[in-house]
């Protein structure tokens, strides 16, 4: 078979399997899920052995270390892909319950009813554990999914794949409701993308050269972000300690997520007292500080920030620090270079609170808090499949109600349009 | 300026407008869409005279009376366009209220909370009332919006923006809240399509056609369904006049919409009661049949339905019947030749009425009450924008909520991830 007929007859069975994953029980779906967490730990040494393979070719292809640390699936990664599993298994089904019920004056009752998207495909990259969380979410929200993850880690997903398999076996499920795709050929990401009558949606995790190719290449709906160029602004009446934390947390908790602040903007009545504090706790922490003039009069080890820089998504130990006049500047800035992402305030003023609030366009907006709560776990979705910097269907964190849609059901007596 | 000058300029005119029209309060922006009703109501003859211009060429073009029909602005349209604003002007705002509020365990509180989608460009056809009724439900919902009418209503259409923007100055509502295009080229429609960068959402309104041509050509999440192949399915227990009055209803009451039935299932055994008196119903109020052998059995009068009747959505008192062997081979039946519009049962049976409710994949599903229910207005949202059949952001019929997304507002004490 070639490629095309490959991807295509996996659209076409998971197409086919759908309805049947719709229906299929919260009990039922709960089953497959704890079936595959024990799966995956009983079949540990396998999924270990050949997760060794992808780890041997990577390091023959000259991989980044920082890959190789994705692509591992240690000890810790199996516990963490299990318990997960239960997780979602412990959340409450989204199917089924309605979104609101009303009776419309001449008896007719309508209830706008939620129901699983139908085909969801993931495309994905080196981390193998994507293709169980991915799986579990879906499973859970009555999706069928067809798994894309990244050539380098094959052996692993399709290890990943045969647990699944005999969890969904072992709960009766449809053996279609997941589907790995087992071509490593970037064409067949193109197929994917094309089989718009099969599929419902695509969800690429990854780098921002993945999600743009999906984008720029799929007839699906996709629901992504490019990057998160995050923003603290620490106005003029924040606490100084309560900005610290945040700044700290925000910036230096874990650099290299799409929710860690990139950019810092200070007012210019508290740059004088905050910005000595915090940028030697930054140096501390080795941060490289890239700020504007104003920034760099007070601290003058850092680099000038160029144009550019306040577009930069550093994924790093990087900050660009901007002295601002007043709340305006610091939306303005926000509105011209962020990614709509994620941004927050530290201030002690209810007025600039509600003004941020409001007024700043992101998907998570924060008031006294880290950027790094833009997470669907942290915010109390339970879970999370990514986060949507585009308005339709979904901006911000999705969970497991973003894998649905709702439909009207209405319950009649014999009514007719007059 | 070239029509891709003129475009462009009115995208990010409107991308410009949007925060200040998503900030408007409710007060404001009702005050704005009455102004909007009274202006129509003033210039009627004014209104009228320009309406006439594009009538006049429309003859001189050669149009149909259907089209000519569409196009007419007489004193019913005028005041139902005024109305109709009124009407908006009092449905409740969506912007602000919060989806859910929930604080997590480090009392952070979380609120998803209603925010305009930005911008939303209209492209539709003949009926120069969509330009007032979209304008009204955009502007209601705090959206930016820019309308591109047919080339044969231009006169009609710049007509009524001049009361529109009259109406927005007089509430001090931003001008480029609303723009109509007064470039009638084709190629504005593609120069739009491509603006990503500043258009929220496309919403297609007309014929097939059209929404193909916009849904092919648009960078920008279109919302929209092509066509409405809507089934009633007679189960074996319906009560015979409730399903002769639904099935009447469904066909006759108005047959060149969307929700009108262009399908009737009967069950075999409700067929030979059912088909005769159903059948004498139809042909007094001018319905040609196309029907199944059984059918015609039955029916003899009813000429042969070929594979192709399955799949058509007449829009006129044309309608292909099919007798099935059960409530299996209904569904079977809609999944393969239906739209994902709207589909009704009319039965007695509990089992029979749930597994359809929960089993057929459309936008909406009725027992017992006619297909024609589909609609915003109908089934309590206030409004309607359209119906949509793609199962993102909206499925099913799109009210004052469905121009509207979600953000995350945290409010937090000085919290950071741990």
């Amino acid at each position: 078979m070639t490629v095309e007929e490959i991807v295509l007859a996996m659209a076409k069975q998971a197409r086919q399997a759908a309805p049947a994953v719709a229906g299929c029980s919260t009990a039922k779906k709960n089953d497959a899920l704890k079936a595959i967490a024990d799966n995956i730990v009983e079949q540990a040494p396998y999924i270990r052995s050949q997760n060794a393979l992808d780890l041997e070719a990577a390091r023959k292809n000259g991989l980044s270390d920082a890959m190789i640390d994705r692509l591992t699936v240690g000890d810790k990664t199996i516990t963490a892909m299990a318990e997960g599993l239960m997780d979602v298994a412990g959340l409450q089904d989204p199917v089924g319950s309605a979104d609101g019920t009303w009776v419309r004056p001449n008896g007719l009752e309508v209830s706008r009813v939620r129901i699983p998207l139908g085909v969801i495909g993931i495309v994905y990259e080196s981390r193998p554990n994507v293709t169980i969380d991915a799986a579990g979410l879906c499973l859970k929200s009555g999706n069928a999914v067809i798994l894309r993850g990244g050539s380098e880690a094959i052996h692993s997903n399709l290890a990943l794949a045969k647990s699944i398999s005999h969890g969904l076996a072992k709960a009766a499920m449809p053996e279609n409701a997941v589907q790995v795709v087992p071509v490593t050929d970037r064409v067949a990401i193109n197929v994917l993308l094309a089989r718009e009558e099969e599929i419902d949606l695509i969800i690429p995790r990854g780098g921002e050269g993945l999600i743009r190719f999906v984008v720029e290449n799929s007839k699906i709906p996709v629901l992504k972000h490019y990057k998160g160029v995050c923003h603290v602004f620490v106005d003029r009446t924040a606490d100084m300690k309560t900005a610290e934390d945040i700044c700290f947390n925000a910036k230096v908790q874990r650099p290299g997520v799409c929710n860690a602040m990139e950019t810092l903007l200070v007012h210019k009545d508290a740059a004088p007292v905050f910005l000595p504090e915090m940028g030697a706790r930054f140096e501390g922490a080795g941060v490289a500080i890239r700020g504007c003039e104003q920034t760099r009069r007070i601290l003058p080890a850092a680099s000038r920030a160029t144009e550019e820089d306040w577009y930069e998504e550093y994924l790093d130990l990087i900050l660009s620090v901007r002295v601002v006049e007043n709340i305006d500047e610091a939306m303005a800035h926000i509105a011209r270079y962020g990614s709509q992402h994620t941004e927050a305030i530290v201030t002690s003023d209810y007025g600039n609170a509600e003004r941020f609030l409001k007024g700043v366009d992101s998907s998570v907006v924060l008031v006294n808090a880290s950027t790094r709560f833009n997470d669907g776990g942290q915010l109390g979705l339970g879970a999370e499949m990514g986060i949507s910097t585009s308005k339709l269907h979904a901006f911000g964190p999705m969970g497991l109600k973003e894998l649905t849609t709702t439909k009207f059901v209405v319950r009649g007596s014999g009514q007719v349009r007059t």
